[in-house]
């Protein structure tokens, strides 16, 4: 009585649910995504939401944006992993000209280095036995790979590691340019770098100043002034050092609101931004030099989701909350291709649509897609990301680091 | 020169950094990991940080606790899994009496399917005919699988792919009874309750209603009243619907803010918290029947952090943050054991403590534990919790549906 046929046609009936509806099957789309073929073989409409998508096409114009400014300013650039946890991305920016791959942890550096991603600069220190344990794997592994330390008897303690597992550890100085860890600059930046090049086991690379509270700023100018300040005095940090006649060739920091104020203060050898590939609500917010909307780089990451609720005429529920997308911030996720559709927090897994002064009609089944708040802590939630060119999914990356934050 | 047992006794000669030290090495921790065989073999010390920790008397008492008052007030008992998002948690909760489990979405329904968990209620609305071919595989895993539904279109639709699939669907009527989900309690829900009991190939099981906004209202006589207003709606409508000669049996809602109060209302047949097997901060500040602080259930679940940063006498910083906490709350994470210790915001990786009124001292290398602002989007984010009796590590349970929010 009803046939499958019975049931297609029944649904092609119901028009407001089939837009952007998908023309395969379940079992066809989870037989591709099996495969691991997925090439040209799947569409958006065929992605289960909420789901994490990447615009590639904006994606590549980030990554060579941000590639050729640091080239022509002269500028190392070392990405940071901790935004996309993504093994194949980091491998993807050391081909567009990146030397490495920074890591906010030692676990997330553990899971790019098993996919043999080199370069790596572990932005927090390995306290305690157990993550200097962790550490000497890692430079067994990773010989090149450099460790971020701010603390003396930790400095001690790793010397002593290395030396008792006949390996050499490359460190660098992390100072608090801004509120979150590191040593002072000036002195007791300086000293702990003398400290560290006087240890038999260990070789002192430089200096790790990360201006998280610069990166933020609103307005190009207050920004400026802001990253020029903090990462001024790791500059004099440098030469501080150098001063106690410690070779110290490495300066490395800067974000992605930073980018373009960073490149051209001398002495910072090298970036380290993350966001920029990616982009986010938080840092369209900021401004750019050239006006109210930071437009250097394009939002190429969102979540994708499905109306699943109609409550009233003017409110929508789409299958999309908090834990699928990150909260940390004041604002929230902004519609993609259709403007006035305030979405508000409906608890853990629903968001909620104010279809008032929408520019198009929302229906139950419609698929919409948000910017993302705050794009780092947002990626972490997925296991993978569906990547797009135009419409055609063209891969499915993993999130290698996903949930890694030790 | 330098041993490993050289270097062991360095650590041994810096206290600081070996209070709460673990004595295993890092891969005799990770075999016996990696062997699931746990039971005894590991302490609290030896789980690297940040993680997620489940106290198993808290936990067990919390679920006692429960049970018996359910029991004593003659409501069944359906916990969500939203908030666990375990397997083993939901077979326990069974075996404590729970008639089975809730299931925030269909992906988070078929992974507790497939490791045998029956007795499932689907609370969001299986939309579209992907999900619909979803809904199908999981009615015919665990037939007594209920899906809730708000809409008579999708109603349409789920009755026209049961019968082309030869099996019946047990849907529940979703009410709006807050503002999420449902349809508008009284006659519109009456209607869809009749429209699905007149389908071929559907079953009308009863209602769902969820009073998400009653859950957190703060004081215990201002919550009352506002549960037993909106929970009254769903009575008020099983009664409509039973006027129109359609058996409603069941009426499933509740949750840890309301369940001693909906555990009361005539009507309402079955009970769905969550929280209370772990609790969190927002819990503990909506107020108890007797007082200001909601002790009914113990804080059993906490993250774990390392205090990995001393930038200042009067202050630390650890290694959790935005990625190992949820943040949809307007408060921090609660230190464990210490008082007057604020935990503060120290971006995507880190918190950062301000010692200045801590109860007691705290160095670098400390392993401090919180009370997570929000349980369910924070249990999210981790693979796995470790769960301890005392300091001794008993199970390590995995988080099976994590990040299957579709």
């Amino acid at each position: 009585m009803h046939t499958r046929r019975a049931f297609l046609a029944a649904s092609a009936a119901a028009p407001a649910v089939l837009r952007g509806a998908s023309t395969r099957t379940l079992d066809e789309i989870e037989k591709i995504l099996a495969s691991g073929n997925v090439k040209g073989r799947l569409t958006r409409e065929d992605i289960p939401t909420p789901a994490l998508m990447l615009d590639l096409d904006a994606f590549e114009h980030n990554v060579a944006r941000m590639t050729k400014h640091l080239k022509d300013n002269g500028k190392a650039f070392r990405p940071h992993g901790k935004t996309h946890k993504c093994a194949e991305i980091a491998r993807r920016l050391i081909q567009a000209g990146a030397v490495g791959a920074c890591a906010a942890k030692i676990s997330e550096a553990e899971a790019f280095a098993r996919e043999g991603i080199g370069g790596l600069l572990v932005t927090s220190a390995p306290v305690g036995r157990l993550k200097i344990e962790r550490a000497l794997r890692l430079a067994r592994l990773k010989p090149d790979t450099i460790f971020s330390v701010d603390n003396a008897q930790n400095v001690r303690e790793l010397n002593d590691a290395a030396g008792a597992a006949r390996i050499k550890f490359n460190l660098a100085v992390d100072l608090a340019v801004s509120s979150r860890t590191g040593i002072t600059p000036g002195e007791p930046g300086a000293a702990l770098a003398q400290l560290i090049s006087t240890q038999p086991n260990l070789v002192f690379k430089g200096i790790q100043a990360y201006a998280g509270h610069s990166s933020h700023v609103i307005g190009f100018e207050a920004r400026r002034k802001s990253s020029q300040e903090a990462m001024g005095r790791a500059v004099e940090t440098r030469r501080m050092i150098e001063s106690r006649g410690i070779e110290c060739k490495w300066l490395s920091g800067g974000s992605t609101g930073t980018y373009n104020i960073d490149s051209s203060i001398d002495g910072i050898t090298e970036l380290q931004p993350g966001s920029f590939m990616f982009m986010d609500v938080d840092y369209n917010r900021i401004g750019g030099q050239d006006g109210e909307v930071y437009r250097d780089f394009k939002n190429s990451l969102t979540v994708a989701t499905t109306v699943i609720s109609k409550p009233a005429d003017d409110a929508a529920i789409v299958d999309g909350g908090l834990k699928a997308f990150s909260t940390d911030k004041p604002f929230t996720p902004v519609a993609k291709g259709i403007d006035n559709l305030p979405y508000n927090w409906a608890g853990d897994e629903h968001g909620k649509l104010n279809l008032a002064r929408a520019s198009r009609a929302v229906n139950l089944g419609d698929r919409i897609e948000f910017v993302i708040p705050h794009c780092d802590p947002s990626v972490n939630l997925y296991d993978r990301m569906f990547c797009l060119r135009g419409d055609t999914v063209e891969a499915v990356w993993r999130i290698t680091a996903r949930g890694l934050s030790q």
